[in-house]
């Protein structure tokens, strides 16, 4: 057998199914052996007493993407990918936004571009569709799946965003019929601008509620639509961020009933809450790093996004990373939102802790194994995006994309020890049992004990099946 | 004990609870005895052998209403009250439609000074809301509560009549806040646009792909976003029309959750099917006789309708009466419909052949017990529309609102012995067992054994609580 | 018309459907007029401001049922028929009970001539099946039942009366093929003795460890078994003291599928915690009084009780009176128990207070209309169990068994109030609003103002369809 | 790195959650290497495309264990684990039967002997608990626990293995506290009693009654009530061979309120019906052929069966081998079950085909992926059972247990081509796409093209975790 360009010896391997103890040969950034003993390698890393992972892939993170207020998101390209390989991950897949009116192609090329030479770790791309016209569901989007942009997000709502009816099912029918993947945001609209009306009206502003003007009931409602526009069409969705009970019930009825339906959740629903959202001593608008939508719901939901982890409800644990900054870069604080919470940008720094959070909760705590860990943080985001084989999977052949962890080790999550964009987390003090210290892309070593080793333009920009 | 002006002798009466031999003696129109002997009445009926049952409550009739496309329907006031009576009913409940750009006052007085003066039986009269401006809802639409207008429908479908979900949350908010009852048409706008547009693109215009183009999921969909709205209101709610398991089971879960969702069905959903919506030999449009929304589903779903009668989760069996005549009047086919199913007109006869058919295919065949009958045919209707006390039962004080019944008579339902406006009746040869003799309204005999008895004018327009 | 013997004046009437203003005309015992003035009555009871209800009919109550361990029960037939004329009920039906090694007729031949000349009002006797020897099978109850004797209820726990699943099946074939209503106490026996043997073991013998030796997954399983068991042999079979969400949930499950399983529940589940039965500043033995079987849950298991009732999961509302004195005779505390809860009698005093709690908690606070009470409280007892028509309803011809509520009384439940053989109630210092104030049974006032005016005897043992 | 004893080259591998090519490298009858390039073997097996999975383990094979009646199994170690070998397995699960009366040691002594020096492949003995006296479960049970025989079945029928549920709960407190897993049999022995003598009265006692005789209401009842004497007593169980749509819905409902409750399922609920028991054409017995206990349901059960596989509902999939000859050693027919199906040996062949029709029905149609077989019939058989690290998977370090596919072969079951102790198979006929060609266990090759090159006492008897 041939040597090894890197070696990472001792360590206990997990993949979505097994644990066991090998070493890694690496060899042109694939891993070229798994085995009991690798000797001949270049160079060694030692992992005794570390877990060796597939990297984190984050099929779901807003990096640099324009927003119709003149809002600037806090990452780019650079700092995103530093961020999340910090973090354990060696892929992610943020949105190419197309703004209404214009090309859905052009928008695409502009943002590739962007992301061509800046990234630490790789990326895949996909679409945001918010103005499905003929020309960009008859020409547009099925020329951009054959050239490997097969999943595209749409959303239920949002000013700028929202898609009728009509407009998702017609969006839904060339998923179906060009083999790609829809992603929904699965709010409902008209229902939380009568909310928002009705708050606003009784002088009920502040940043605290962002989350009564989006109940669960209007998420629930929108994933039951959602379900039967993808029923009536017959092509599989993947519903993102699910929140809380409701939602997640209306999936689980769905799949029981055998429909193509996958779901995703995150970490602010299963450790945030709507409380976050009030405001702090001496600061009303503290709530406003809690804005996110879906918002966080109750610790009961907390149990039910476990149930539905553990009953197999969820394929994929993203972050939905959408990082914004709360004081202005002149060290000001960011006015937008004071007026009324629907000003609050929507949107929370995530990239960077989801995987240690899971680690935490999930595995530390015992609410799940470490195979499941890998399959929700890695291999399944792999096998639904379309980058499987190759991806997501401590296996021959594979690119070597590996986080090493020390599940001993006890981190307090702090602003001061992560690398994103934003000038806060909303974890500030959330205190974790498990931490990645090393993260090898491509068989190179990206991040090491929190320093980035990597140079922009190291990660790849991937086409997918 | 003073005397009657009528006395109802010998019968077997039923209520919603209870069935006994009793004689009933009337005075200025009304209830005033139940008695074992009722003598010295003025007039009197033997009814021996015969159930004296309150008189049929039709709340879903469409009579004399303008259709966009300059088709009109098939019955006026006169003619609809006079097959109503004929039927075994004392009052309907048509719908006074405001067409979008016109004032909902101005459109329930045309709609009342039609029906003052022309009805055999009493009327009162619910709105339907096309166009809910401010002025609608902030105006017109609460005088009108206070007027006696205390239910009004809804659409969630049709060109002309489909209200987004903002403007229905809007007029669900009037609702609760003026106690009125909405009334929900639940089928959705965009995925029968959808469905429709593939069928024509594909060639199936036959009045058959009518069901085809609104299937069992669409309602579902409807059923779940209009039970979400009313949950997010926190206002009651009336399903309309339910047509099979899907919506039914939506229902259900809202009721089981405490929501206070009522629900209504018709004859057609347990006795037609999508099947007669096919071409009969020799006549390609044959099919349009049967169409309707939601069109007729499966023999399953009759067994799924019975269920839910059983258990409680439908309140009211109407007709969804709303007739048009299959040829023209010079004895042509109306040509509507030939092009494509989506411009055969949507709606058919039913108010004279609902109490029948309820009674030979509930009670007559073991399904439902007599009492069950009189709740879901009279009872309920005056109680869920704001005419109980005074109307819907057999007791002291109520309007002499009665009708008898042979339960052993065997009939065949045709066009020939029927009194509506229609050309044709979708039952025709349908076999019942049970049928009403006599209808007496307000004390008065209005039919006997199949001729009318009453003039125009008898019946008053009723304002209600 | 003929004159009356007593005339109910000025009162408003409800039955299970209707409520209305009118006059009530009795003559030899029976309903003979409803009416807007009932004149000419040899007496007269003025009914102004009060309503006239069927009177209440318990189909769940023990007296005088010998127990294995010489425990009497506190009320024999004169002071069970009284204590419930005086709770406004018209109709009692308690147990025959066959001991093991006897014969069935035998028991119930005894017990009939303890009956027989010392009721207040009206009995109806159903059977306890203890040992369904082949005689009694083949003989015996088939013979009781074509003698009117058609319910009987079997037991799934109690040493003394727990039938095997082989038994249960064969009882449930008798009632099959002879037309006879299967009563089931569904609590699993082997269960209980598992968990009463941990309970012991572990040193918890206090009262409040009766509840927890039965859990309620304990009744849920032996809910779901009888289910399983009825729909095995195709028999309709009636729950009884159904106590909380999980079996309730079971029924509702059996019921959707079209199972003909009812379902009874009782005051304590509507009312009592396990809480209740925790030991009383001075008095270790105290929640003693609050003993019975299935033991009151939680008050999330009250709402799931509501629940049910609202929506048509429960037939029937009873006491399950099983009166105990919790003192001896002499004064002195019953000493049953103190060893272990598992000596302490199983069963409440609750014949008396059944009505008021319901009206009270159900009808005064807006939780159910008072048609639903009546359904509950007196038709549905007299339909289910075969005595109707004739009892259960305010109609011509049917016993003149009413009850006149004043709805706007405030009463404390106390024992000094009441007239039952118990020397306590479980009750004591329960606030109510709503009262009954007079009971008239077979058109002669047995009570008024909780004096009794009846003489042992004047009540009849029934015989049924 | 040094050299391997055998390597396995230019085959595709699948494990419970990945598929990629690479080859093996064995040492020391363990897995040493998985790598692009495994060179310097002593030995080669070329799986040029051929696929390399696990070899199949499974948890639910009867062999050798006497029968109260005399009947003799038709497999002993030999040929049991010869016939498993030739169908892709490296390790069966079979029981030690404590017979009433008996020691459970003396029993697992014995059996423990029968299989050491006889078995092909590795075996690890599961018990079964008929006589739970106190010196079983105070003692022998623990100290057999502590061995190694951490798992044991007990039966809810069969008049030899019948526990109540008093002595359920008995064993399940033991696996509780001693931390081992109870397999339950459920199917509830009264109801079936009840049935079985209703049959034979009717004369209803051909093979095909069996079917009628525990109908899947039984089952389901049997489920229910297991499952809630696990929740009582708060250990994790698992229902064994789950035949249809009944029980399989409870134990969902279990999975979905958090009980820790697993479900096995096997080839006869996918592909055998209630029809197979009917007689053939000349052979009024033919139905015995399929006489298994659940028996196979119908073709919708097997829908069920799919849905429930697809949603994670079962974890394992056995064969539930328990191999009866049809015709005797002396090739006349076997005359148990002529007089009724009540005497027809309860069990059927088929540790030899499991592995093929799961794969062929499962993967090769598209019902499943590769992985999931993998988990279903390997990997979660070691991780339930105790077996997990070392059996189950493709991971270095564990034992060399493969099986080679060829998932393009097309073959035909047929008895002439099995090598099981029994004269017959079920699925005589039925055609499958995929046959194992190679079966290597510890790393030694054990069959090849359905012939048998291991000699008995090559595998092992495994004590468990």
């Amino acid at each position: 057998m041939s040597t090894y360009d890197l070696a990472i010896r001792g360590g206990t391997l997990a993949t979505a199914s097994d644990v066991f103890r090998a070493d890694i040969g690496i060899r042109d950034g694939k891993i070229a052996a798994i085995a009991d003993a690798v000797t001949g390698a270049a160079e060694e890393v030692d992992a005794t007493g570390l877990l060796v992972l597939p990297g984190g892939i984050d099929s779901h993170v807003h990096i640099a993407q324009p927003s119709g207020d003149g809002i600037v998101m806090a990452d780019d390209f650079a700092s995103a990918t530093g961020a999340a390989a910090a973090g354990g991950n060696t892929l992610i897949m943020p949105f190419a936004l197309q703004a209404r009116g214009t090309s859905l192609r052009a928008a695409v090329d502009a943002y590739r571009a962007q992301a061509e030479g800046n990234c630490v770790i790789d990326t895949a791309i996909h679409l945001i569709i918010s103005d499905p016209t003929p020309e960009v569901l008859g020409q547009e989007l099925p020329a951009l799946i054959k050239d490997g942009y097969t999943s595209f997000k749409v959303f239920m709502t949002y000013d700028d965003l929202v898609l009728s009816d009509r407009e998702l099912l017609e969006v839904f029918e060339v998923a179906r019929r060009e083999g790609a993947l829809v992603m929904v945001h699965a709010e409902g609209y008209d229902s939380i601008r009568y909310m928002t009306d009705r708050l606003e009206r009784a002088g009920n502003t502040a940043p605290y509620y962002h989350a009564k003007s989006r109940p669960q009931l209007v998420e629930r409602e929108a994933t039951h639509r959602a379900i039967s526009h993808g029923e009536l069409v017959d092509v599989p969705i993947m519903i993102v961020h699910v929140s809380g009970r409701e939602p997640m019930e209306q999936i689980r009825w769905a799949q029981t009933r055998g429909l193509n339906v996958m779901a995703e959740t995150c970490p602010q629903y299963i450790s945030l809450t709507e409380e976050d959202l009030r405001a702090a001593q001496g600061d009303d608008m503290a709530g406003a790093k809690y804005v996110c939508s879906p918002p966080p719901r109750g610790t009961e939901d907390h149990e039910a996004i476990w149930e539905g982890i553990r009953t197999g409800v969820f394929q994929t644990f993203s972050s939905d990373h959408c990082p914004f900054r709360y004081e202005g870069t002149d060290g000001k604080q960011v006015p937008r939102g004071r007026s009324s919470f629907r000003w609050v940008p929507n949107g929370i720094p995530g990239v960077e802790t989801r995987l240690p959070i899971l680690f935490s909760e999930g595995v530390s705590k015992g609410r799940i194994t470490l195979q499941k860990f890998v399959e929700l943080t890695a291999t399944n985001h792999a096998r639904i995006y379309g980058l499987y084989p190759g991806k997501g999977a401590l296996a021959v052949g594979f690119d070597a994309d590996i986080a090493l962890w020390d599940p001993e080790r006890r981190e307090t999550i702090r602003q001061d020890i992560l690398h994103h964009g934003a000038d806060y987390t909303p974890w500030e003090g959330f205190k974790v049992t498990g931490w990645p210290v090393m993260t090898i892309a491509r068989g190179a070593v990206v991040c090491k004990d929190g320093t980035l080793l990597a140079e922009p333009g190291q990660g790849k920009v991937l086409a997918r099946q």
